[in-house]
């Protein structure tokens, strides 16, 4: 019956997740106009090829990332299947944008004849997005496809809900160090004395990781998971293993 | 009952325990490692005085905070109190050798005329340690100090213990924004072509970032948490409050 109650009970959650979507907008909007103003916007060839790398990464891998994980907990009174489907949509999304971003660099890198895939940047992202490919298709067989066994499903939600966590924290951290190095190469001399660009970009990393902290006590909160609706625990064979050891949830 | 049985049921947190020490003894012996060889190693005065900055870091913030909070899961059949005195020891330890170290880099740029705290590693790092000190006030206030009502104790915990998580995090994300600065600060022309000392480095990070998920994902295991021994069931006057309206554990 508590646990009941304390599911029921949001608190302050609609109020981060608000703060959370004011964060991951403003460090878009910072991110594209970063690149427009300061690095000379966008386009598939020459300089600003690399330009659409940024703003793919920060919307891809951290602002839809981390929306996507959100959608259990916002759209909690939705169906099961209709909160899955908005789930797999943002990360279809999030994952052909990341791919256009991550194409834009290696492409840009190999028309200016710059080396690949040395940096730390470049080491942390690229396990990242595979360890991501993997959670997706992972997820896609376990969550997706008909007629997997409950059980498999109930083992692997917590690891593929940690894992999701754990990319978007990574996939920040990875920002940070893109961007950092970003302006290293395009503003040596000046950063040491904090032009308007240095400010810009420090700013947007502070953004990054309010926008993560925010995301992740949303998703740490247990009695804020999604509780299971009438109709889905009629149908679980075994909610009990699929709470995790906790009490079914009152309707 | 079933929760009692999940309490105990400690499964492989023994070996990810193992696995975090590793990977953090790693992370600290690549790093003294780092400095020794390819650095010019240590000294209070002159140019190696910066070398004590990194050490001191990711011993302080990162490998003896990590293990902090691991304190009450791994000796969870101790006394409150005594695991109490653990944490609260090796925080002292964290905050004195992460205090050196930040002296250290400002002493550094000072002799040699380095603008300080103009990039994001600065930025991020003097945000995270300013909250890692209040966090270090309120928790010593909170916890320490005899007194203090149970109500207020047990509200200010969830967010103790998940901004002591978020606070290892943002300083591993720190320690990768230095690690890359200084290798494009020292070796800018060497590092795209990958030479040992930028592998060392980049295998380093990978390492901090794998400490610090292992070290998450045991955190965030609920049936992980330390349960309740039977002498503080017995003295405390509102347990469910403090399992966050949880069941209380059988003993």
């Amino acid at each position: 019956m508590e646990e009941s109650v304390a599911r029921q009970n949001t608190g302050s959650m609609p109020y981060l997740v608000a703060t959370s979507q004011v964060l991951g907008v403003a460090a878009l909007a910072i991110t594209g106009t970063w690149l427009s103003h300061y690095r000379g916007g966008f386009s598939w060839e020459g300089a600003e090829q690399f330009n659409v790398h940024p703003l793919c990464m920060v919307l891809g891998m951290v602002f839809l990332c981390g929306d996507a994980l959100l959608v259990y907990r916002v759209f909690r009174n939705e169906t099961k299947r209709a909160t899955k489907i908005l789930h797999g949509a943002l990360h279809v999304m999030a994952l052909v944008i990341s791919l256009v971003g991550i194409i834009a660099v290696f492409q840009f890198h190999k028309n200016k004849n710059i080396p690949d895939m040395y940096s730390m940047h470049s080491w942390l992202g690229i396990v990242t997005f595979s360890i991501y490919i993997l959670q997706w298709i992972l997820g896609f067989i376990l969550f997706f496809v008909p007629g997997v066994a409950f059980a498999y499903k109930s083992r692997f939600k917590p690891l593929h809900a940690f894992l999701g966590l754990c990319l978007l924290v990574i996939a920040i951290a990875t920002c940070l160090l893109g961007l950092t190095e970003k302006l290293l190469f395009a503003i040596p001399e000046q950063y040491p004395h904090l032009p308007a660009e240095g400010v810009l970009i420090n700013v947007l990393g502070l953004l990054l990781v309010a926008f993560g902290m925010v995301i992740g006590y949303i998703l740490t909160r247990e009695e804020w998971r999604r509780p299971l609706l009438p109709e889905e625990r009629a149908l679980s064979i075994d909610f009990r293993t699929l709470t995790e050891g906790g009490s079914p949830t009152e309707p």
